[in-house]
Protein backbone atom coordinates (compact mmCIF):
# COMPACT_ATOMS: atom_id res chain seq x y z
CA UNK A 1 0.00 0.00 0.00
CA UNK A 2 2.28 2.72 0.91
CA UNK A 3 4.93 1.33 -2.35
CA UNK A 4 1.79 2.21 -4.25
CA UNK A 5 1.33 5.17 -2.88
CA UNK A 6 4.98 6.51 -2.97
CA UNK A 7 4.83 5.25 -6.64
CA UNK A 8 1.61 7.35 -7.59
CA UNK A 9 3.62 10.57 -5.78
CA UNK A 10 6.59 10.22 -7.73
CA UNK A 11 4.94 9.58 -10.88
CA UNK A 12 2.50 12.02 -11.26
CA UNK A 13 3.18 15.75 -10.97
CA UNK A 14 -0.37 16.52 -10.30
CA UNK A 15 -0.16 15.18 -7.09
CA UNK A 16 0.90 18.13 -5.14
CA UNK A 17 -2.37 19.60 -6.25
CA UNK A 18 -4.31 17.10 -5.16
CA UNK A 19 -6.79 17.69 -2.01
CA UNK A 20 -6.36 15.00 0.86
CA UNK A 21 -9.87 13.58 -0.59
CA UNK A 22 -8.72 13.60 -4.42
CA UNK A 23 -5.38 11.71 -2.93
CA UNK A 24 -7.33 8.83 -0.77
CA UNK A 25 -9.61 8.28 -3.90
CA UNK A 26 -6.61 7.84 -6.14
CA UNK A 27 -5.34 5.01 -4.01
CA UNK A 28 -8.28 3.41 -3.04
CA UNK A 29 -8.86 2.65 -7.25
CA UNK A 30 -5.28 1.73 -7.98
CA UNK A 31 -4.13 -1.99 -8.02
CA UNK A 32 -1.23 -3.83 -8.90
CA UNK A 33 -1.81 -5.68 -11.86
CA UNK A 34 0.17 -8.83 -13.69
CA UNK A 35 0.11 -9.35 -17.68
CA UNK A 36 1.79 -12.24 -19.28
CA UNK A 37 4.50 -12.06 -21.84
CA UNK A 38 2.58 -11.70 -24.72
CA UNK A 39 -0.76 -11.06 -23.21
CA UNK A 40 -3.30 -8.06 -24.38
CA UNK A 41 -3.71 -5.18 -22.82
CA UNK A 42 -6.20 -3.09 -24.96
CA UNK A 43 -7.54 -3.46 -27.70
CA UNK A 44 -8.79 -0.72 -29.99
CA UNK A 45 -12.30 0.62 -28.93
CA UNK A 46 -13.28 -2.71 -26.77
CA UNK A 47 -12.44 -1.64 -23.30
CA UNK A 48 -10.62 1.46 -21.25
CA UNK A 49 -8.47 0.07 -18.97
CA UNK A 50 -7.16 3.10 -17.41
CA UNK A 51 -4.10 4.28 -16.94
CA UNK A 52 -1.16 2.29 -16.30
CA UNK A 53 1.83 2.72 -14.52
CA UNK A 54 4.50 0.53 -15.47
CA UNK A 55 6.33 -1.03 -12.33
CA UNK A 56 8.10 -3.69 -14.14
CA UNK A 57 8.30 -5.09 -17.54
CA UNK A 58 7.61 -3.69 -21.32
CA UNK A 59 4.19 -2.59 -22.82
CA UNK A 60 4.06 -1.88 -26.52
CA UNK A 61 1.84 0.24 -28.46
CA UNK A 62 1.11 -0.35 -32.30
CA UNK A 63 -1.68 0.17 -34.92
CA UNK A 64 -3.78 -2.61 -36.32
CA UNK A 65 -4.72 -2.62 -39.79
CA UNK A 66 -8.13 -4.53 -41.01
CA UNK A 67 -6.04 -7.15 -42.74
CA UNK A 68 -3.74 -7.62 -39.22
CA UNK A 69 -0.95 -5.79 -40.26
CA UNK A 70 0.40 -3.69 -37.50
CA UNK A 71 2.90 -1.01 -37.07
CA UNK A 72 4.58 -0.17 -33.52
CA UNK A 73 4.22 3.41 -32.09
CA UNK A 74 6.00 3.27 -29.01
CA UNK A 75 7.07 0.74 -26.39
CA UNK A 76 7.05 1.62 -22.40
CA UNK A 77 9.65 0.92 -19.95
CA UNK A 78 10.03 0.87 -15.84
CA UNK A 79 8.57 4.01 -14.82
CA UNK A 80 6.53 5.31 -18.22
CA UNK A 81 2.78 5.79 -17.60
CA UNK A 82 0.25 4.23 -20.17
CA UNK A 83 -2.20 7.18 -21.05
CA UNK A 84 -3.73 5.10 -24.28
CA UNK A 85 -5.04 2.13 -22.49
CA UNK A 86 -7.31 4.94 -21.33
CA UNK A 87 -8.33 6.73 -24.28
CA UNK A 88 -12.07 6.64 -23.62
CA UNK A 89 -11.62 9.22 -20.64
CA UNK A 90 -9.98 12.01 -23.17
CA UNK A 91 -12.37 13.10 -25.41
CA UNK A 92 -9.84 14.72 -27.65
CA UNK A 93 -8.46 11.53 -28.48
CA UNK A 94 -10.76 9.60 -31.54
CA UNK A 95 -8.34 6.86 -32.49
CA UNK A 96 -7.53 3.61 -31.14
CA UNK A 97 -4.46 1.39 -30.81
CA UNK A 98 -3.57 -1.64 -29.88
CA UNK A 99 -1.43 -2.86 -26.49
CA UNK A 100 -0.03 -5.70 -25.54
CA UNK A 101 2.48 -6.80 -23.06
CA UNK A 102 5.89 -7.51 -24.58
CA UNK A 103 7.43 -9.55 -21.83
CA UNK A 104 6.37 -10.60 -18.26
CA UNK A 105 4.70 -7.01 -17.14
CA UNK A 106 3.62 -5.77 -13.58
CA UNK A 107 2.17 -2.32 -13.28
CA UNK A 108 -0.17 -0.60 -11.30
CA UNK A 109 -3.43 0.44 -12.77
CA UNK A 110 -5.91 3.62 -11.99
CA UNK A 111 -9.70 2.89 -13.25
CA UNK A 112 -10.78 4.81 -16.37
CA UNK A 113 -13.73 5.92 -14.12
CA UNK A 114 -11.30 6.91 -10.93
CA UNK A 115 -9.33 9.33 -13.70
CA UNK A 116 -12.36 10.48 -15.22
CA UNK A 117 -13.58 11.64 -12.23
CA UNK A 118 -10.04 13.63 -11.07
CA UNK A 119 -9.50 14.63 -13.74
CA UNK A 120 -13.23 16.18 -14.35
CA UNK A 121 -12.85 18.10 -10.74
CA UNK A 122 -9.10 19.20 -11.32
CA UNK A 123 -7.63 20.96 -13.78
CA UNK A 124 -4.24 20.05 -12.94
CA UNK A 125 -5.17 16.00 -13.63
CA UNK A 126 -6.77 16.99 -17.10
CA UNK A 127 -3.37 18.86 -17.60
CA UNK A 128 -1.17 16.13 -17.19
CA UNK A 129 -3.49 13.53 -19.20
CA UNK A 130 -3.40 16.06 -22.46
CA UNK A 131 0.26 16.69 -21.44
CA UNK A 132 1.33 13.11 -21.41
CA UNK A 133 -0.51 12.59 -24.55
CA UNK A 134 1.00 15.47 -26.36
CA UNK A 135 4.62 13.29 -25.14
CA UNK A 136 3.27 10.03 -26.97
CA UNK A 137 2.10 12.22 -30.72
CA UNK A 138 6.14 13.46 -29.81
CA UNK A 139 7.13 9.66 -29.98
CA UNK A 140 4.76 8.66 -32.72
CA UNK A 141 6.04 11.14 -35.02
CA UNK A 142 9.22 10.07 -34.56
CA UNK A 143 8.08 6.33 -35.62
CA UNK A 144 6.31 8.33 -38.81
CA UNK A 145 9.59 9.83 -39.86
CA UNK A 146 11.56 6.92 -39.98
CA UNK A 147 8.52 4.84 -41.81
CA UNK A 148 7.95 7.14 -44.30
CA UNK A 149 10.73 8.58 -45.04
CA UNK A 150 12.72 6.11 -44.35
CA UNK A 151 11.91 4.09 -47.66
CA UNK A 152 14.81 5.83 -49.36
CA UNK A 153 17.25 2.75 -47.78
CA UNK A 154 15.10 -0.04 -48.82
CA UNK A 155 14.95 1.81 -52.17
CA UNK A 156 18.63 1.89 -52.26
CA UNK A 157 18.98 -1.54 -51.29
CA UNK A 158 16.94 -2.83 -53.87
CA UNK A 159 18.74 -1.07 -56.21
CA UNK A 160 22.08 -2.37 -55.33
CA UNK A 161 20.59 -5.42 -55.42
CA UNK A 162 19.41 -5.50 -58.74
CA UNK A 163 22.52 -4.31 -59.98
CA UNK A 164 25.11 -7.12 -58.63
CA UNK A 165 22.20 -9.69 -60.04
CA UNK A 166 22.49 -8.20 -63.68
CA UNK A 167 26.51 -8.08 -63.22
CA UNK A 168 26.68 -11.27 -61.58
CA UNK A 169 30.25 -9.33 -59.78
CA UNK A 170 29.99 -8.03 -55.91
CA UNK A 171 31.26 -4.44 -57.77
CA UNK A 172 29.29 -1.71 -58.62
CA UNK A 173 31.28 0.77 -60.81
CA UNK A 174 29.09 3.99 -60.28
CA UNK A 175 29.02 7.35 -58.32
CA UNK A 176 26.54 7.85 -55.63
CA UNK A 177 25.37 10.75 -58.13
CA UNK A 178 24.82 8.06 -60.89
CA UNK A 179 23.42 6.10 -58.54
CA UNK A 180 20.81 9.26 -57.25
CA UNK A 181 20.09 9.78 -60.71
CA UNK A 182 18.84 6.38 -60.80
CA UNK A 183 16.98 6.04 -58.43
CA UNK A 184 15.53 9.27 -58.77
CA UNK A 185 16.74 10.44 -55.12
CA UNK A 186 19.15 13.07 -54.03
CA UNK A 187 23.49 12.48 -54.03
CA UNK A 188 23.22 13.70 -50.50
CA UNK A 189 20.44 11.28 -49.44
CA UNK A 190 22.99 8.29 -51.55
CA UNK A 191 25.69 9.42 -49.93
CA UNK A 192 24.25 9.36 -46.25
CA UNK A 193 22.53 5.35 -46.53
CA UNK A 194 25.82 4.21 -48.51
CA UNK A 195 27.40 5.30 -45.63
CA UNK A 196 25.18 3.77 -43.16
CA UNK A 197 25.56 1.00 -45.09
CA UNK A 198 28.86 0.44 -44.83
CA UNK A 199 28.65 0.67 -41.16
CA UNK A 200 26.49 -2.22 -40.63
CA UNK A 201 29.14 -3.81 -42.65
CA UNK A 202 27.12 -4.89 -45.57
CA UNK A 203 29.04 -2.78 -48.28
CA UNK A 204 32.76 -1.27 -48.32
CA UNK A 205 33.20 1.76 -50.48
CA UNK A 206 36.21 2.87 -52.85
CA UNK A 207 36.54 5.41 -55.21
CA UNK A 208 34.30 5.12 -57.81
CA UNK A 209 31.92 2.18 -56.65
CA UNK A 210 30.79 -0.20 -54.21
CA UNK A 211 31.77 -3.41 -53.32
CA UNK A 212 28.75 -5.74 -51.39
CA UNK A 213 30.34 -8.05 -48.61
CA UNK A 214 27.30 -9.17 -46.82
CA UNK A 215 24.62 -10.23 -49.89
CA UNK A 216 22.69 -11.38 -46.93
CA UNK A 217 22.47 -8.19 -44.40
CA UNK A 218 21.07 -6.52 -47.67
CA UNK A 219 18.43 -8.70 -48.87
CA UNK A 220 17.23 -8.58 -45.56
CA UNK A 221 16.84 -5.53 -46.68
CA UNK A 222 14.89 -5.77 -49.35
CA UNK B 1 -10.22 45.43 -32.45
CA UNK B 2 -13.80 44.38 -31.45
CA UNK B 3 -13.98 41.78 -34.23
CA UNK B 4 -10.25 40.96 -32.80
CA UNK B 5 -10.97 40.09 -28.79
CA UNK B 6 -14.58 38.48 -30.04
CA UNK B 7 -12.88 35.96 -31.99
CA UNK B 8 -10.83 35.25 -29.17
CA UNK B 9 -13.36 34.97 -26.50
CA UNK B 10 -15.01 32.91 -29.05
CA UNK B 11 -12.05 30.47 -30.57
CA UNK B 12 -10.57 29.73 -26.83
CA UNK B 13 -12.75 28.47 -23.98
CA UNK B 14 -10.16 29.49 -21.38
CA UNK B 15 -11.76 32.68 -22.10
CA UNK B 16 -13.91 32.66 -19.14
CA UNK B 17 -10.91 31.30 -16.95
CA UNK B 18 -9.00 34.40 -17.75
CA UNK B 19 -8.60 37.29 -15.29
CA UNK B 20 -9.42 41.08 -16.61
CA UNK B 21 -5.51 41.57 -17.09
CA UNK B 22 -4.66 38.56 -19.04
CA UNK B 23 -7.40 39.33 -21.69
CA UNK B 24 -6.17 42.30 -21.92
CA UNK B 25 -2.87 41.13 -22.22
CA UNK B 26 -3.96 38.67 -25.12
CA UNK B 27 -5.81 41.11 -27.33
CA UNK B 28 -2.65 43.14 -26.97
CA UNK B 29 -0.51 40.92 -28.09
CA UNK B 30 -2.65 39.67 -31.00
CA UNK B 31 -2.70 41.26 -34.94
CA UNK B 32 -4.19 40.19 -37.76
CA UNK B 33 -1.73 38.65 -40.71
CA UNK B 34 -2.14 37.76 -44.14
CA UNK B 35 -0.29 34.92 -45.69
CA UNK B 36 -0.62 34.81 -50.12
CA UNK B 37 -1.24 31.83 -51.09
CA UNK B 38 1.68 29.12 -51.53
CA UNK B 39 3.44 31.16 -48.54
CA UNK B 40 5.09 29.70 -45.69
CA UNK B 41 4.35 29.68 -42.77
CA UNK B 42 6.31 27.76 -40.49
CA UNK B 43 9.17 25.92 -41.14
CA UNK B 44 10.59 23.02 -38.49
CA UNK B 45 12.67 25.02 -36.00
CA UNK B 46 13.65 27.43 -37.81
CA UNK B 47 10.95 29.73 -36.23
CA UNK B 48 8.16 29.94 -33.47
CA UNK B 49 5.33 32.49 -34.89
CA UNK B 50 2.45 31.39 -32.00
CA UNK B 51 -0.95 30.04 -32.35
CA UNK B 52 -2.94 31.13 -35.49
CA UNK B 53 -6.86 31.36 -35.45
CA UNK B 54 -7.89 30.95 -38.43
CA UNK B 55 -10.31 33.58 -40.15
CA UNK B 56 -9.86 32.94 -44.09
CA UNK B 57 -8.40 30.68 -45.94
CA UNK B 58 -6.53 27.38 -45.39
CA UNK B 59 -3.36 26.04 -43.83
CA UNK B 60 -1.48 22.55 -44.75
CA UNK B 61 0.65 20.91 -42.07
CA UNK B 62 2.87 18.49 -43.19
CA UNK B 63 6.32 16.65 -42.65
CA UNK B 64 8.74 17.12 -45.08
CA UNK B 65 11.82 14.33 -45.29
CA UNK B 66 15.50 15.45 -45.97
CA UNK B 67 15.34 14.85 -49.73
CA UNK B 68 12.45 17.10 -49.88
CA UNK B 69 9.04 14.67 -49.87
CA UNK B 70 6.44 15.90 -48.19
CA UNK B 71 3.47 14.10 -46.25
CA UNK B 72 0.39 16.00 -45.56
CA UNK B 73 -0.43 15.58 -41.94
CA UNK B 74 -4.03 17.82 -41.82
CA UNK B 75 -5.42 20.94 -43.11
CA UNK B 76 -7.10 23.79 -41.17
CA UNK B 77 -9.94 26.00 -42.14
CA UNK B 78 -11.92 29.01 -40.89
CA UNK B 79 -12.93 28.98 -37.42
CA UNK B 80 -9.53 25.95 -36.78
CA UNK B 81 -6.96 27.21 -34.47
CA UNK B 82 -3.29 26.21 -35.53
CA UNK B 83 -1.36 24.67 -32.38
CA UNK B 84 1.71 23.78 -33.65
CA UNK B 85 2.92 26.85 -35.34
CA UNK B 86 3.25 27.26 -31.20
CA UNK B 87 5.23 24.15 -30.71
CA UNK B 88 8.42 26.23 -29.12
CA UNK B 89 5.73 26.68 -26.00
CA UNK B 90 4.86 23.35 -25.52
CA UNK B 91 7.58 20.94 -24.16
CA UNK B 92 6.09 18.07 -24.52
CA UNK B 93 6.41 18.89 -28.49
CA UNK B 94 9.33 17.48 -29.47
CA UNK B 95 9.38 16.94 -33.19
CA UNK B 96 8.90 19.96 -36.18
CA UNK B 97 6.29 20.17 -38.78
CA UNK B 98 6.14 22.63 -41.81
CA UNK B 99 2.58 24.93 -42.15
CA UNK B 100 1.98 26.39 -46.10
CA UNK B 101 -0.69 28.61 -46.64
CA UNK B 102 -2.77 26.97 -49.67
CA UNK B 103 -4.99 29.74 -50.45
CA UNK B 104 -4.94 33.60 -49.14
CA UNK B 105 -5.17 33.25 -46.10
CA UNK B 106 -5.63 35.96 -43.43
CA UNK B 107 -5.39 34.92 -39.33
CA UNK B 108 -5.37 36.39 -35.86
CA UNK B 109 -1.56 35.73 -34.64
CA UNK B 110 -1.11 35.28 -30.85
CA UNK B 111 2.81 35.46 -30.02
CA UNK B 112 4.46 32.83 -28.39
CA UNK B 113 6.11 34.85 -25.90
CA UNK B 114 2.61 35.73 -24.69
CA UNK B 115 0.57 32.70 -25.35
CA UNK B 116 3.73 31.18 -23.08
CA UNK B 117 3.71 33.60 -20.63
CA UNK B 118 -0.15 33.03 -19.90
CA UNK B 119 0.24 29.06 -20.03
CA UNK B 120 2.98 29.54 -17.51
CA UNK B 121 0.74 31.38 -15.13
CA UNK B 122 -2.82 30.00 -16.07
CA UNK B 123 -3.21 26.29 -15.82
CA UNK B 124 -6.48 26.18 -18.17
CA UNK B 125 -4.43 27.83 -20.70
CA UNK B 126 -1.82 25.15 -20.94
CA UNK B 127 -4.51 22.61 -20.62
CA UNK B 128 -6.12 24.14 -24.00
CA UNK B 129 -2.79 24.23 -25.61
CA UNK B 130 -2.05 20.37 -24.36
CA UNK B 131 -5.78 19.17 -25.31
CA UNK B 132 -5.73 20.89 -28.93
CA UNK B 133 -2.44 19.23 -29.55
CA UNK B 134 -4.05 16.08 -28.62
CA UNK B 135 -6.63 16.55 -31.47
CA UNK B 136 -4.19 16.93 -33.86
CA UNK B 137 -2.70 14.15 -32.36
CA UNK B 138 -6.08 12.36 -33.65
CA UNK B 139 -5.70 14.17 -37.33
CA UNK B 140 -2.76 12.43 -37.67
CA UNK B 141 -3.22 9.20 -36.61
CA UNK B 142 -6.09 8.97 -38.78
CA UNK B 143 -3.97 10.55 -41.56
CA UNK B 144 -1.69 7.33 -40.56
CA UNK B 145 -3.91 4.89 -41.15
CA UNK B 146 -4.86 5.96 -44.27
CA UNK B 147 -1.42 5.76 -45.70
CA UNK B 148 0.17 3.00 -44.22
CA UNK B 149 -2.60 0.77 -44.37
CA UNK B 150 -5.26 1.55 -47.20
CA UNK B 151 -3.93 0.88 -50.44
CA UNK B 152 -3.04 3.41 -52.87
CA UNK B 153 -5.76 2.65 -55.24
CA UNK B 154 -8.74 3.14 -52.63
CA UNK B 155 -6.87 6.00 -51.30
CA UNK B 156 -7.14 7.77 -54.60
CA UNK B 157 -10.88 6.90 -55.17
CA UNK B 158 -11.31 8.59 -52.16
CA UNK B 159 -9.34 11.91 -52.72
CA UNK B 160 -11.19 12.22 -56.61
CA UNK B 161 -14.85 11.22 -55.03
CA UNK B 162 -14.11 13.89 -51.83
CA UNK B 163 -13.04 16.65 -54.89
CA UNK B 164 -15.88 16.13 -56.96
CA UNK B 165 -18.29 16.29 -53.88
CA UNK B 166 -16.94 18.92 -52.79
CA UNK B 167 -16.27 21.14 -56.16
CA UNK B 168 -19.52 19.91 -57.16
CA UNK B 169 -17.98 19.57 -60.58
CA UNK B 170 -16.67 16.29 -62.46
CA UNK B 171 -13.64 17.78 -63.62
CA UNK B 172 -10.76 18.11 -61.34
CA UNK B 173 -7.89 20.55 -62.42
CA UNK B 174 -4.31 19.19 -60.72
CA UNK B 175 -1.32 18.31 -61.93
CA UNK B 176 -0.33 14.13 -60.65
CA UNK B 177 2.14 15.58 -58.74
CA UNK B 178 -0.18 17.88 -56.62
CA UNK B 179 -2.21 15.11 -55.90
CA UNK B 180 0.25 12.73 -54.93
CA UNK B 181 1.53 15.04 -52.28
CA UNK B 182 -2.31 15.74 -50.97
CA UNK B 183 -2.19 12.16 -50.58
CA UNK B 184 1.39 11.28 -49.32
CA UNK B 185 2.09 9.14 -52.28
CA UNK B 186 4.78 9.53 -55.18
CA UNK B 187 3.63 11.08 -58.80
CA UNK B 188 4.59 7.89 -60.34
CA UNK B 189 1.61 6.08 -58.00
CA UNK B 190 -0.85 8.30 -58.86
CA UNK B 191 -0.18 8.51 -62.61
CA UNK B 192 0.16 4.82 -62.89
CA UNK B 193 -2.99 4.74 -60.85
CA UNK B 194 -4.91 7.31 -62.92
CA UNK B 195 -3.85 5.59 -66.24
CA UNK B 196 -5.39 2.25 -64.60
CA UNK B 197 -8.59 4.05 -64.02
CA UNK B 198 -8.80 5.37 -67.42
CA UNK B 199 -8.57 2.07 -68.96
CA UNK B 200 -11.56 0.38 -66.57
CA UNK B 201 -13.37 4.05 -67.85
CA UNK B 202 -13.90 5.66 -64.62
CA UNK B 203 -11.62 8.82 -65.45
CA UNK B 204 -10.45 10.33 -68.44
CA UNK B 205 -7.47 12.19 -68.46
CA UNK B 206 -6.53 16.13 -70.05
CA UNK B 207 -3.64 18.51 -69.47
CA UNK B 208 -3.62 19.61 -65.98
CA UNK B 209 -6.25 17.86 -64.77
CA UNK B 210 -9.22 15.10 -64.19
CA UNK B 211 -12.40 13.64 -65.21
CA UNK B 212 -14.99 11.65 -63.79
CA UNK B 213 -16.88 9.98 -66.10
CA UNK B 214 -18.08 6.89 -63.95
CA UNK B 215 -18.79 8.03 -61.01
CA UNK B 216 -20.42 4.59 -59.60
CA UNK B 217 -17.36 2.86 -60.77
CA UNK B 218 -15.50 5.21 -58.95
CA UNK B 219 -17.84 5.00 -55.52
CA UNK B 220 -17.44 1.31 -55.79
CA UNK B 221 -13.75 1.63 -55.22
CA UNK B 222 -13.90 3.18 -51.79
Amino acid sequence: MEEMTDALRRAFPFWEHLSQAEKERLVDHTRPLHYPKGGSVHRGDEDCVGILLVKKGQLRVYMLSEDGRDVTLYRLFEGDVCILSASCVLEAITFDVCIDAEEETDVFQISSQTFRALSEQNIYVKCYGYQLTTTRFSDVMWTMQQILFMRADRRLAIFLWDEISKSGSDEIHMTHEQIARYMGSAREVVSRLLKYFASEGIVTLFRGGIRIVDKNKLRGLI
